[in-house]
């Protein structure tokens, strides 16, 4: 594939889609002339600008795929964006891995104080619902009942925040973890959310739960892929590309996937992913292009 | 009214809720074998037990007021307790007011720590609104999605976590505000939360919107109530009977009612509007008994 991740149509699908969810977040976000300002002004900060929105991108392909709606797909995109945003505000925290650098910028709790951060990170964990929530969301409370469902049980103890407690519980541990342990791990760190976005994307494009797996399929897969890239990221990285510190899976003694399997079958390993992802989407032609360059651009990138 | 609020009405109640809410907590918590074990004790450690359960008293009284069903005001009692829960664990971090003491026992930094904290918070969040966009909560969609746009809209940026911030900005402008300012910051920190609990036990209990004017007013009452008789209970309270630090606000130089009014005519405010908030449930019969003593234990707990 060498250099398809930058063709126009995934450069202008992620470009396009950066600027709804700016507007988006710019839209919900209107500072009040209170004392709750500086609150609203730090949720500004962590949300407008910086990320790849690669999570909404997945929202929206994917309903595009079921003639979903756009402004359904950005409006669900924006939601699980603010949970991607608020767990990094609250990972960058000196008590959790204490960040200074994020897209190239300090950190919120170095912008502002860890008290703002904490709760700028609980709005947004509480706006994320209250977007899917909301009768604007779509007429039909079955769609909205179900776009929350999915976000909340991907993001709680049984998801995300549940494969962040295991990565610091395998810090700790130091060498002791097999390849399976990471791989559940990180399935639920990373790919859990990833997993919710292709849901998302079908609940709002009416796919009927049982013609998903094929999408579940793919999403495990680029799940997978993506934080191996993470951790070959950590290893072989520019930190001024990524803007924000790098080496420190090795700095902690922490067991990767690149200390596990080495760079170069790391390497292999991601790029299998994501033929195999990409061989998920058989059943599609090429309205599913932009899922397919997706699935490569997420091992080459270099952010 | 006197010791009204010991009656066993309300006494039964409580009790009563308490054991549901620490089942439901229970059932919902099962530690799991693998490494994110230590998250769910602390969510376990933090959720039950303790608290008063006031919150889900509130939405399962008007829900039965209205015949909803009891199983799922307890679920979302449930729901509504999580949010309570999770903000508690997060003002008690370092950063925050960096308690050390809760509910009589070391706060859930103290006994994990900080990481932990931030964490555990996180998943009682998502576990809300799992609790209340999951099938199980009710067959009826709209409900489930009522309830949480509910408690959603109150517990963040706009409501409890923007109440926050301004009262963290509060303690940092000392004696310059005044009693409007105070109301004001009050009814989101404390007040919009007891209000959505009135909203969910409405929507259970299917009472329309615009039938709801009269809840609405009561929680609005109480709301003010239980934060003047907060602020006595600082000035005033016995730090055993609490299970918590006292003094607080007067170390910190900040204004509250009854900086602002002094305790005298604060109490006399609290009991007033505890009177008010019962003038509001003329409609009802004996059935709102529990939603009237509720008012006045409200004004007269020593917790």
């Amino acid at each position: 594939m060498g250099m398809t991740f930058t063709s126009n149509v995934l450069k202008d699908g992620l470009s396009r889609i950066q600027r709804e969810i700016d507007a988006a977040f710019d839209a919900q976000l209107p500072v009040p002339d209170d004392m709750s300002a500086s609150l609203v002004e730090a949720m500004r900060y962590a949300a407008i600008g910086g990320g790849k929105r690669v999570r909404p991108l997945l929202v929206a392909s994917v309903a595009e795929l079921h003639n979903g709606s756009r402004e359904q797909a950005v409006r669900a995109g924006c939601a699980i964006e603010a949970i991607h945003v608020y767990s990094l505000i609250h990972d960058d925290l000196p008590c959790m891995d204490d960040d200074d650098l994020r897209h190239g910028k300090p950190t919120l709790h170095k912008k502002y104080d860890d008290a703002i951060a904490v709760l700028a990170g609980d709005s947004l964990h509480a706006l994320a619902f209250d977007l899917l929530a909301s009768p604007e969301m779509s007429n039909d409370p079955a769609v909205r009942a179900e776009l929350v469902h999915a976000l909340a049980s991907a993001s709680g103890h049984k998801g995300m925040a549940g494969g962040q407690v295991m990565d610091i519980a395998a810090e700790e541990a130091g060498g002791d973890l097999d390849l399976h342990t990471i791989t559940r791990l990180q399935q639920l760190k990373t790919g859990a959310l990833l997993g919710a976005a292709v849901e998302m994307g079908a609940i709002i494009g009416r796919v009927p739960s049982e013609g998903r797996s094929h999408l579940r399929n793919y999403a495990r897969d680029i799940g997978l892929a993506f934080q191996i890239a993470d951790d070959l990221l950590d290893v072989e990285g520019d930190e001024e590309a990524a803007g924000k510190a790098l080496r420190k899976d090795d700095a902690a003694g922490k067991q990767t996937f690149v200390t596990l399997m080495g760079a170069e079958q790391a390497r292999a390993q991601a790029s299998a992913l994501a033929d195999q992802a990409i061989g998920h989407l058989s059943a599609y032609g090429s309205e599913a292009d932009i899922l397919r360059e997706l699935a490569r651009f997420i091992v080459e990138r270099d952010r």
